[in-house]
């Protein structure tokens, strides 16, 4: 029998942990958090690092399935993985191996049963818009640029009509035949100079949601639409809102509850 | 005789003319600002575009040589053009045939005599330290990550003794037997969170001096250098300071004024 080994990095034998990690990426040359058949993901890219480190070969999970372009800058992951040394060494040589846009913030172990998916209580997400005249090339990477003068005020009075349990159906895309009630606990918009964000918090988001969401605020800042009409698309029975999805690159999963 | 034309759109033919404008640019993929041989330039870029909706051979001049990687939010630019719309036309077709890492941010007529380089009173560069623990994938473009924990306070005294005219030849580099004496306005250094800021103005600054400048900070930032040890690095009769440049995508050009 081997002797019982905790989390001090005296042991000598490997151990089996349940870990969770925080992880920040610039979003801009993946396609998205979750692994596929072809193409770049940040899924890919942890799972690959975990390989070259460990020698094994770990699937990870993520609390939230990020699109192509969009950024995180605190995605949740869980993994198992067999370690012989200290966390902070295993976390040091993830970083070392991982490519410059993506980073272990934080590594340590899991709760028994947690579960980055399940387990999240809720998300958060920021949308960043650039709201100058001209485009900013200094912050193009991560804010969408709207040219037209945008009311924040009306945009954060839209906002608070998402608050609460609603079928959210109308600003889900594409159709999934899933439950599309979801929970918005905070929702909200302001300005600091140049920009506007857009901050929503809820129990879990429908794909490409925040992004259908903040193209119809667009219009509301505007004044395209008023703030009862943006009320009103909460109540349609189908996805043909006035507005189209915004770009993913302002899009950030800032947060992820538990 | 054509009839007087002012600054109003209503003009049939073309007018010439002296043009001063603010640039901003992602310097990440740049040789830097000046024209080269070979290589992508902002100058070049700038240039081209010019030709491109104007059909005419302009050259520009900048008012600082930013170099490779180097960003910028406020680089000012003058020359002289035949224009026969509004100026707001030029500014927009320019921004509209700019690659999306560069910017004209304003442009307007410049005073008579008016030069981008010998009228400027001072330049305003910002040197932005990453100082998490963990590299961040988010700040990676624009700040340079440093690890060890720094005393920014030290830092801002250290920044104290560069304010005034001094001979800078210590932090010049490459040595060019050009005049080294410059004067320096300002120079502070300052922590929000785990960023860390150091800001110099001065008249004018050495090729890699504000760099040379924060790379010695670095030192006193650690503890490795005092403050004392800092000051005397300026009577210095030679380039061989402690510590080297540190990389220039931590440097932006953030104002030049007249």
């Amino acid at each position: 029998m081997e002797p019982h080994v905790g989390a001090n990095s005296q042991r000598r034998g490997p151990s089996e942990y349940h870990l969770m990690a925080i992880v920040e990426y610039d979003g801009t040359e993946y396609l998205g958090f979750q692994i596929q058949r072809r193409g770049r993901t940040v899924q890919g890219e942890i799972e690959r690092a975990l390989a070259v480190v460990t020698q094994q070969q770990v699937r990870i999970v993520g609390a939230g399935r990020t699109d192509a372009g969009v950024h995180a800058k605190g995605q949740v992951i869980h993994f198992t993985v067999s370690w012989s040394h200290a966390l902070a060494d295993l976390q040091r040589a993830l970083n070392a191996v991982l490519p410059a846009d993506v980073a272990i913030i934080e590594l340590r172990e899991a709760p028994p049963g947690f579960h980055a998916r399940y387990s999240a209580r809720s998300r958060e997400y920021v949308y960043t818009i650039y709201n100058g005249a001209v485009r900013s090339p200094l912050a193009a990477r991560y804010a969408y640029h709207f040219a037209k003068p945008l009311d924040a005020r009306a945009m954060d009075q839209a906002c608070a009509c998402l608050v609460g349990t609603h079928d959210f159906l109308p600003f889900g895309w594409p159709p999934r035949g899933e439950n599309t009630v979801r929970t918005v606990y905070r929702a909200r918009c302001q300005r600091e100079g140049d920009f506007v964000y857009v901050e929503l918090e809820a129990d879990a988001f429908l794909r490409a949601m925040v992004r259908r969401i903040v193209g119809n605020l667009l219009l509301v800042g505007t004044g395209e639409l008023a703030v009862e009409g943006f009320a009103r698309l909460l109540s349609l029975k189908h996805r043909r809102t006035p507005a189209v999805a915004v770009p993913a690159h302002g899009l950030c999963l800032v947060r992820v509850n538990y």
